[in-house]
């Protein structure tokens, strides 16, 4: 790909600062500039040798970007929709959030139908976040979801699509109804339901004898209910609708656990529990073919 | 502790093969004879030096014993009990099963209350199953829940401690219905509840996008939902009181959470989270002072 002259990072905490090396060990850019709403992640970033500059003023440093990439929290990404209206109203932007509706509506009120906006959702991240957690390779061979709408220009969406595979990505083009309905089931609600696990703990009252019966399964398991409360609170209300149905479907599935194993038919349980096993392997399995 | 003479390891799977190959390493045993019901895996064991030597009819092999480990799902447990009482019925005698008011029930309907039975269950496992899943090392600095009963005698606790001990674990006591009661929370639930999120992949015809949109959070959440169906509806049914009971409060919880994400209070949602997380991080602060 042409090299861009000037990328900007909006947001550096985990996906923005892994970002930012990236883009810094593969060259895609000349120079990398920050942006954080914490003065002290933009000088811990510059002087990781993460980004090259940074920038307070916002609507200042976006003058000179040929490419703005906003990583922040869901409900922060309309501000710098709305700085780059101001100062850069024809500036190519892409995010990285983990919603699509949400975000590409944001865009289209704020920035406008002809704007440069194209929606992106890498398939990267961790229970970890900040600046302190960034690092070199986590978007390697990683999908990363690309939500073109129909106000989208092919020209945008190619050399967005050339970013991510420069950064080492696979692209993937989806919908941004699509994604969400998707994400909510393999990614938010996965979340949801560890949380709700890990809140059961909360029912017993001797935590010492509690830390004895916790083994590899459990604490495997509930590694992502150490995620950041704030992020997956936005991301669960920005993507209500899916969330709710696809909950009832869970309450659904668990009601009829429920009945089997109160029931205590054994065998009809462990036909049920082997489709589920199968279901899951099958992930693996197609995985590995990628 | 004084070395056992021959220890029998009945039922060589990830738990059975892995123990015998502790024994052996350690030295606990001069020798460990093998049980199964497959003669398959008795032959790969001794091909392997797993074990010493095999035994296909039960009541012979028993005869050299001085120390019983039964390793089999919950449901065949009891079917070796009734070997032992027939051929050795004063046997030092322990098991590793997931669920103990059943088995202890069943110690004592079929050995009697004067037998040399003592529950214990270790806090390792995986997702793998069989001889080929076993491994050095699975049971060190691991805790195993030891679960006498009143009628159990303070030497044979005291033994099977020391074997544990040897084998490289941290061993606990509690009572059977504690352990089942707890364990229901720390494992059995955490499986049936990954067993239900990825039912829900069943829901999605698009299984090649669905693939796409699977990061690392999904796949290690439900990786125990790849475990073995016929084990784990053995352990839901034997320990379904509880199960059910636990089933019933995580019902409520999520109800609750459908509740505040179908509000959109992204804040009440944050902190109900963020004291989630709080429980979930407490415990690997706890086990960082083990």
């Amino acid at each position: 790909m042409d090299r861009f002259e000037n990328i900007g990072v909006a947001g550096l905490g985990l996906i923005g600062g892994s970002l930012a090396l990236e883009i810094k060990k593969r060259g895609i850019a000349r120079r990398v500039t920050g942006f954080s709403r914490r003065l002290s992640t933009l000088k811990k970033a510059k002087e990781r040798g993460i980004i090259d500059e940074y920038f307070t003023d916002f609507e200042e440093g976006v003058k000179g970007l040929d490419f703005l990439i906003i990583t922040t929290p869901v409900n922060v990404v309309k501000d710098y929709f709305a700085g780059v209206k101001k100062s850069r109203p024809e500036l190519l932007v892409t995010d990285a959030a983990s919603v699509k509706v949400k975000i590409v509506r944001e865009a289209r009120r704020i920035l406008g139908k002809d704007a440069n906006f194209v929606g992106s959702h890498p398939m990267a991240g961790s229970e970890k976040s900040g600046i302190d957690a960034a690092k070199e390779g986590l978007f390697e061979n990683r999908f990363v979801i690309i939500t073109p709408s129909k106000y989208t220009g092919k020209e945008n969406v190619a050399a967005v699509k050339d970013f991510w595979s420069a950064a080492g990505s696979i692209p993937v083009f989806l919908s941004p109804r699509r994604h969400d309905r998707m994400l909510a089931l393999t990614s938010h609600m996965p979340h949801l339901i560890v949380y709700t696990l890990v809140s059961l703990l909360g029912k017993v009252k001797d935590k010492e004898t509690l830390l004895k019966c916790v083994g590899a399964g459990f604490l495997d398991t509930t590694r992502i209910g150490k995620s950041s409360p704030e992020l997956w609170a936005e991301i669960f209300t920005a993507n209500r609708e899916n969330m709710v149905s696809w909950i009832s479907e869970f309450e659904k599935a668990l009601a009829g656990m429920k009945k089997i194993v109160n029931s205590g038919s054994c065998r009809e349980l462990a036909e049920k529990l082997g489709r589920m096993k199968k279901m899951r392997e099958e992930l693996d399995e197609k995985r590995k073919n990628i």
